[in-house]
């Protein structure tokens, strides 16, 4: 099951709104063939292992990472060739938590004489697939909150200027995981301070862009941002009111870039609109939230966020700073977001604190 | 070595304004005795070890964390007496810093005939004496930040009120840090809104009281506060202005308590002033700074910290809480405060970020 996780691992971030997945065959120990999902709408990980196997598949034991499925989507059910190709034994790591799939292609199996085990590493199987877990229940995308803050919790010196808080190490993290995302997504003034270029640069590694997401209520953004401009497989998505002018926004209207405008409440866009918007019109699983410090609160506020990866630079970087939130409050313990499932990894100089968000009741 | 260690971290806290000392004296393989320095005014570790032993020292070795003393202070030289006792070969962690003694301890027992090995474990043996080796070269105490910080770095909730960020595990922690240094510093904020004992308490363990030091310029806090009013082995001083009467000071002069008027700087007492005095008149060699804020922030921007003890909370508590450090500001990477020597522990949900400071050039 290990090395189907391997596997599964290998299409991160390449198959939303499909889950990663990753299947292994073998016959007494040894090890016939491994197939993943590469990509929504092509062959199933079960498929693209029993079509790798170049020895007949006759009693012979699939570890799977999902529960094959047993409806036909785009490409056949894999229960179906698992029967048809007389494999044996099937070791599941979690069951399908779509609703169109749960438990049935367990149940084909074992209605056909194929020997069914589930729940093997299934802790792992499902960390893999958080963002299809939470988009398959709700329609809507992980959210995942990122930030590089200095031990005073500050992301910058001075309020409206840019400068690294944390390391080199740190950004290279930062770059693997903008390369298993499906999107991030940014405030007006990361782009008007920053320009960043929002991509992935992985060193030595062919990276994959996620989608980019600006929010800019009143398009207050220059359209000759850097994020507009880019020559990348990915499209730039920009968020604003639905009360603005048609000049406004055809001024953003590039190749590569996408207006969408949405209702506002209040001053700003109704983030749970945008949210839903990703998942249903972008089939976007997961989303990187990198912030500015108003982002960072209203997403914190609205209890948008899912879980965290925050990076601590050991500098103290003083009270001009920009905190990493703005407009988020709390009276007491109580009533204070915290997370849960912690872990802590050390990059460089700078360690990430990364855990899931728990909400007061 | 790691024994003598072991002997010499049980001082770790009593033995101001000495270093704490560790002794073990072998005789082919076969440990014959230990010793430790206790306090300041009783026997050094070495006389300890040679007092312990059952049997003659005869060409025997021994391990000893620091170098044995030639000159005479209020208790005999020791390395008089290992060559009185005929030991043979001394093992040296690192060579006193103190400048009445360097090399000059080692010098007399190589006159004599005793083998001499030094730099054995050096670092863990610099590690425990940090405190000693700053007071010795500079008659100031070590000086160390510790804060218990949100993920946002708030101190608390709200402004003015109190309210635990850190866990439980954080608390034991920090009570087995103050019962190793000499000394806890704290402003006059803190004793207003959280009226604290700032007493050592260790569970199955007898803990010992630090000095508890208040800075309160115009002594603006109640003489009620509990911190005035201990059932304590060690006493409190307060450090107030020197311009003021008689009769504020007057109610502060309790049994337990001792009122110290210094110069002001500006609005504030100098606080290289009482650092100094602490050393000069309190025989005190460690110092760990609670806060709160505009005290972190003052000895930041004094640049007197010389390591720091964060502990973080995986709680964001919200941008009306009070950061960590008030008055301290900094223009960018390269005039920022930073850390080294980094090392990262956890304590329960938290974690305690601990490194020695480095100040922009």
């Amino acid at each position: 099951m290990r090395l189907a996780l391997q596997e599964a691992r290998r299409g991160e971030g390449r198959t939303s709104p499909n889950p990663c997945v990753g299947a292994v065959i073998t016959k007494g120990g040894r090890i016939i063939s491994k197939g993943y999902h590469k990509k929504a709408g092509t062959p199933h990980a079960e498929v693209n292992a029993i079509r790798a196997a170049k020895e007949s598949l006759n009693g012979t034991t699939m570890y799977v990472t999902l529960e094959p499925c047993s409806h036909k989507g785009r490409t056949g059910p894999c229960a179906e060739a698992i029967v048809e190709n007389h494999i044996a034994r099937v070791v599941i790591g979690m069951e399908d938590p779509n609703p169109l799939v749960h438990g049935k292609g367990i149940d084909f199996l074992r209605r056909n004489g194929v020997e069914v085990v589930t729940d093997i590493c299934s802790d792992e199987c499902r960390e893999i697939n958080k963002p299809f877990i939470k988009y398959i229940s709700s329609g809507l995308p992980l959210i995942i909150m990122k930030g590089g803050v200095s031990l005073d919790g500050r992301l910058n010196y001075q309020k409206g200027h840019g400068g690294w808080i944390t390391g080199r190490e740190t950004r290279g993290a930062v770059h693997a995981i903008r390369n298993r995302i499906d999107a991030i997504l940014v405030g007006r003034g990361t782009i008007e301070i920053d320009d960043p270029s929002l991509t992935t640069r992985i060193t030595g590694e062919k990276g994959r862009d996620p989608v980019r997401i600006i929010l800019d209520t009143n398009l207050q953004t220059s359209p000759d941002a850097k994020v507009y401009n880019l020559q990348s497989p990915a499209k730039t998505w920009i968020f604003c009111s639905d009360t603005l002018s048609k000049e406004k926004k055809d001024k953003f209207r590039k190749s590569n870039v996408v207006v969408k405008p949405v209702a506002c409440r209040g001053d700003s866009i109704d983030l749970l609109e945008v949210v839903k918007l990703l998942g249903r019109e972008g089939d976007i699983c997961s989303v990187l939230v990198e912030g500015g410090a108003r982002i960072h609160g209203a997403f914190l506020r609205e209890k948008l966020f899912d879980s965290v990866n925050l990076f601590i630079a050991p500098v103290f970087a003083g009270e001009n700073g920009i905190a990493l939130t703005e407009g988020y409050n709390t009276e007491n313990r109580d009533t204070a977001v915290k997370l849960c499932n912690l872990s802590y990894k050390r990059y460089g100089n700078d360690i990430m604190i990364a855990g899931d968000v728990v909400y007061p009741e």
